[in-house]
């Protein structure tokens, strides 16, 4: 169950109106990487967790919060519009084209639609949508999965920090990123212990029986590009990660398989084929005659 | 520039077609960690990349491979479906109940569009869309990114493994689940050369100035659910990853304020208000009575 | 500010694993009226809204209690799903076609893609997106859109209450099935508020200047198809329920209008125009050809 | 069938062109509450409708009209992107920074892709699609879905008249309202009507029987939030609209369940779970360790 | 104007009710090449056309026709729907496993959502979307999309024909598929029609001034596979359908460019860089350090 | 396989940043009718192809170089946005209005998302999907899909090619151009060379028995609207293109059959029916009624 306080987790308030910012401040409240994504994600991983204790308490206890980060930007771009334009007639250009100047740059829709509000959409106006969320089942891809968000967030967090000088909005974003580098390193912590606990290893699934791979290509850099710097990184030579093999670097493929054969399906389909099937068209079309006459 | 060549980084061919299991496939291609994210994924990240040398190299070696994995899986689908039935009419069930029931498994598309054909979509037959793919120029979280991308592919490919008794199916997926192996070692090798050159460190992005973020916040664990295990966990206490803190565990916010008062936007744009609001409309109807008469 | 708490609304335990169930279950939690989109369009409505007090505070005081649905399906879903067979492989068939017989009709991603639990996404695998919810700032519209989506989510919630035996989910629907009967209740009831307080009217928005619309066919019933019997409604004579006019019944439009000539953009659109550009299509040819000379 | 006549229901022409209205009125078109929205949605509902007569000539009466409405939006957006510059090239910013000015506000996609023309999609270039449409079958419900889309295209509507001068868009805007206004008045009537005639009533769908929902929160206002001015409203206490019970008001839930335990699903579905499955992990790493060998 | 005629074009009545078929034929209802698609496709091309007489009459002409289809198999998937069973709940399947079968066959939101009822999306449940319509302007080119549609449409017709023994269903897709074989023919008529009257020509669009393209590699087949029988086709060797050239055959590119060097954006959108930036960055962690201190 | 070789077809630098135009290329990177999508449409058709030998080798040899394509626009919008500024803060505006005045026309995602990169999206943001591209394993379709596509793009790039003064974008543009001349021609050399060689005719797909089809009505031009001009049109009278029959004109439809009587699904999916249910649901009310006593 979600209980709601009607206070936020620290002030959420511009010195003034702004209508292209709140466009822009869209993306960490509904983009890909936004607020609403790492709220949900964290909740579904809670929800089909298989381990009771500190990793499921872990995801709980920060997917709420999550939610009040959804809700402080929400208000934020609310107040970002409580003055925006309705829009550009012809007199209002020649009064102010300074201000002419800057509204391309609105979600026309946070007016049209919502009345000068807060939408679940990112800074292109595309809604957001599930396929955004990642929950396995699997915990140490899933930490790694959510180190990467909020490092993806915080780098979005950081480049509309320098797209504004209004200090009330400098002073939320400086929340938000405080809280994603804990959020970072937290996850790196969860998917270290994991690892250290036995719980997890690398490669991810780590009970997947190792046998039933091709380990002949299992530790390989295969260059498919013509770049020869690859071969100078960590990756191209030494032990791996995953402390079960060693690098080899290689030029290209190491393997190959002729290309199957072109497939035969059902001449219902009605897909092109060669030469048997011509000879079954020409009779369609006899019958055809036939039945025609 | 790409070049390609009609053959096969490893043989694709299953012992027998099975139309239940063509459709499964699908989510290791076109789904949202499929063998077409990452390709994409990889290419996007090289031809932004801001850096020359090995990383980049590293980006575009691989990339050109993932664009082979499609192709083997592809062509694996074909053939899986190559027998497949156009569907099950009246006598059909009758017939063979046993074969009838597994046709609800079937992807219909592949026949009705695809004319028993691969699709660029996932098992539950979503297209492939460009907003899986994560490319932020900042390598550090996108090799992150890339990590977890391999990890989820690969359990997805374990789990796929389970799914049928193929051998020629568990021969493809066998190779497929080594270079995930190799992928995934290969990445956190790079994000870990990232650290240890200091071309990148955490919290991502590093050179954001961390005197502008809100540092009383920066590793504090604050627990918005009532599971008292997450204090156990080396998130709650200890050293930061990025070694530039201490972890501290709070049950709650440690900071709070007070919900900012509703916004008065322009009248015209007709959202509901309070009184102020109220009166201009009284004065509307009674514009509109005055009309009227 | 959320809070989360590790307790149900209501018990949330099936009888027995059915995935098969577990898919048709995802409507009513993932899909455009499920208990995403009203804990979404709820929280929307409240962050944007103009107006202090019983409105507001009924906004939020629901919105959590959604987030809450929200979970109870999440956590039954992935209960039916801890049996979840991970496929059909040829020799299971053969020992159990009445399992087999089922298999098509679960969702392959809860699976492959979550290993046995819930996702953000509908009965069919559509992802839940933003687009589904509603929040204008018009308090009359948003909860007549709250309405609507009470009822629509209680007739899938009846709906589902047949397609299955299962007591554990039938005591959870019915809990569900009495929550949006006091939802559909409640805003109908808030919408009536709004009214007799003279907070909003009818035609929403009711403070727009009547005299800006065209009177004269504001109340004329136009039919555009052949039915005769529309005649007969309440709609087709009598007072309407704003209060403001009378209803008339008319076969057809009343009004019409000559279709305006076809456009002429910039040649350069490249758009096929008539006469006067193709002369100059010509002239570009002949300049091509003086060109190549 | 349908039958097209070339003439519009009312006049289409703009004064002069207007490139960035012209995307603006995208959101009335192809947009969530957009026209092509209310047509599909009322022939999709007379399609499937289960009851002869008035209700089904209703809808279909109404669908026609509305498609003829999406044409007149249609046609007035090619004449407002008539003379729409190509773009804005450095020499035209330099001789016109008015012009320049409102660039940035147009649809790029009206001219690259439709070369001046109207689109299928909303002022944000989001693509219509078919899941903006309500059509259960239940009518009751359903028109409250259709009295919903007429309000919401009126507020829409209205705020579109206030972002132009133009007095050839303005008609066309003051002839929608008033057609919004008939078909919002008309929609409460029928549903209404539905009522009165005891087709269908209040909970929806009414003929669920009531003895299988869990009666004893079926009128509970429960507060989860702690705006306390919530128990104020008309929800909070007396009659409920159905005629079935009382409203009470309660801060919080009146129920509670534990939350079940974690789920253990097949292990070959890689999920990460506690110490039995380690177990088996461990023994999985020594087969593994002994096939090395 | 569009008027309704309650009357379908032609029956469509199937002989019994098929809910598994009712899902197939979906696809040519609400799918990428299904009615939906061309009825819109039309009628935005007549809208946005700059062309008055027949070619214009002609796209409205069918546009119209096209909605009629739409109509007539959501009518028939309603049909077929007609006693779909509900679900399969344990009993059931006891009962009848034939019946049990075919039931993950079906689309479960065209029960559950629409109430036994037809929805705008295609056989796979996704949603028709704008996207899927070609208007451009251009009379050629849009010709040429129309006769693909028509093809796209037919072959799936064509498919789903055999996919059922139904009299009924296989009645209406004959006439589906004459419309189609004329709808092709038409379009191929009135694409030759455009360039014997030199309105239109290739290639598209013809009066870009070819000086302006880069003829060199106009005319020249470049292998970037390598299978040698490309050599072997008319497009290889010999004149060019549009009459302004002639095909050359080529192993690979003709033409190459070196990659230009990585570019270096602002540092303040926190992407990687080499040298220059980590200067940047070591003096931003000296001044965390000193404003640390 | 797919080899990537660090070199580009064709130079694709621009002499001057541009964001606003680097906006715009993403239509022909990421758009419906961009170079993703001929680069996978052409790579599927390849996978899926039935028939080996130069129909296949010639799909299998564009595929790639539409991949280097992809490559190209990437290229060049990275450098495009080289020097593209963060974002408008008031003081930028107030400096240099002319800067601002393109601000609004800048895709804001590819400095916020993609740190000022390309991404995977069309000019609107809307993100490339799989929907886009059509493989349906029928050749004549496939080749005529394929000829729509390249002129489609042909168009989009001379739209572009307009939209800037820039010689290096200018120069990329007219390689483009000529390429999609040569793949126009490409592709009606190929269909037509089906068509010579009988593997493929019309109406597709041609062997299709046509005594299945509805013949009468296989050649009536059929006027749905009011336009006479339709009349004068090759495809009004005359032969038609596949040789198989004349065509006729006819205004409005040549045959009708009756609209089918209202379904009556299953009671307990709670559609609005007539008479006979009420009766049920006052059976049902009354149970309540019973029960509640």
């Amino acid at each position: 169950m979600f209980f709601h306080r009607q206070e936020l987790q620290h002030s959420a308030k511009p010195d003034a109106p702004d209508a292209v910012y709140a466009r822009k401040l869209q993306e960490v409240l509904g983009g890909q990487y936004g607020e609403i994504t790492v709220a949900m994600q964290y909740q579904f991983q809670a929800w089909n967790m298989h381990l009771p204790g500190k990793y499921r308490d872990l995801v709980f206890g920060i997917g709420a919060e999550e939610m009040g980060h959804v809700e402080m930007l929400a208000v934020m771009i609310a107040q970002l519009l409580e003055k925006a334009p309705l829009g550009i007639t012809g007199d209002a250009v020649q009064d102010d084209p300074t201000v002419a100047a800057v509204i391309g740059g609105t979600d026309v829709q946070q007016g049209i639609v919502a009345g000068a509000g807060a939408r679940p959409v990112d800074s292109n106006g595309n809604p957001w949508q599930g396929s955004y969320i990642t929950a396995s089942g699997n915990l140490l891809a899933d930490f790694t999965a959510n180190a990467n968000a909020e490092m993806q967030g915080r780098i979005q967090v950081a480049r509309l920090y320098h797209m504004t000088d209004d200090h009330g909005i400098r002073d939320l974003l400086g929340f938000l990123l405080a809280r994603d580098t804990m959020h970072q390193n937290q996850w790196l912590a969860a998917a270290a212990e994991l690892r250290e606990e036995g719980v997890e290893e690398l490669p991810v699934p780590s009970n997947f029986p190792l046998s039933k791979e091709n380990r002949d290509v299992a530790y390989q850099y295969l260059n498919f590009s013509d770049g020869a710097a690859a071969a100078e990184g960590g990756w191209a030579s030494g032990p791996t990660p995953d402390g079960k093999g060693e690098f080899s670097y290689h030029d290209g493929p190491t393997t190959s398989a002729p290309m199957p054969p072109p497939t035969h399906p059902d001449a219902r389909f009605y897909g092109t084929t060669d030469v048997p099937d011509t000879v079954e068209k020409v009779a369609g079309r006899i019958q055809d005659k036939l039945n025609k006459e």
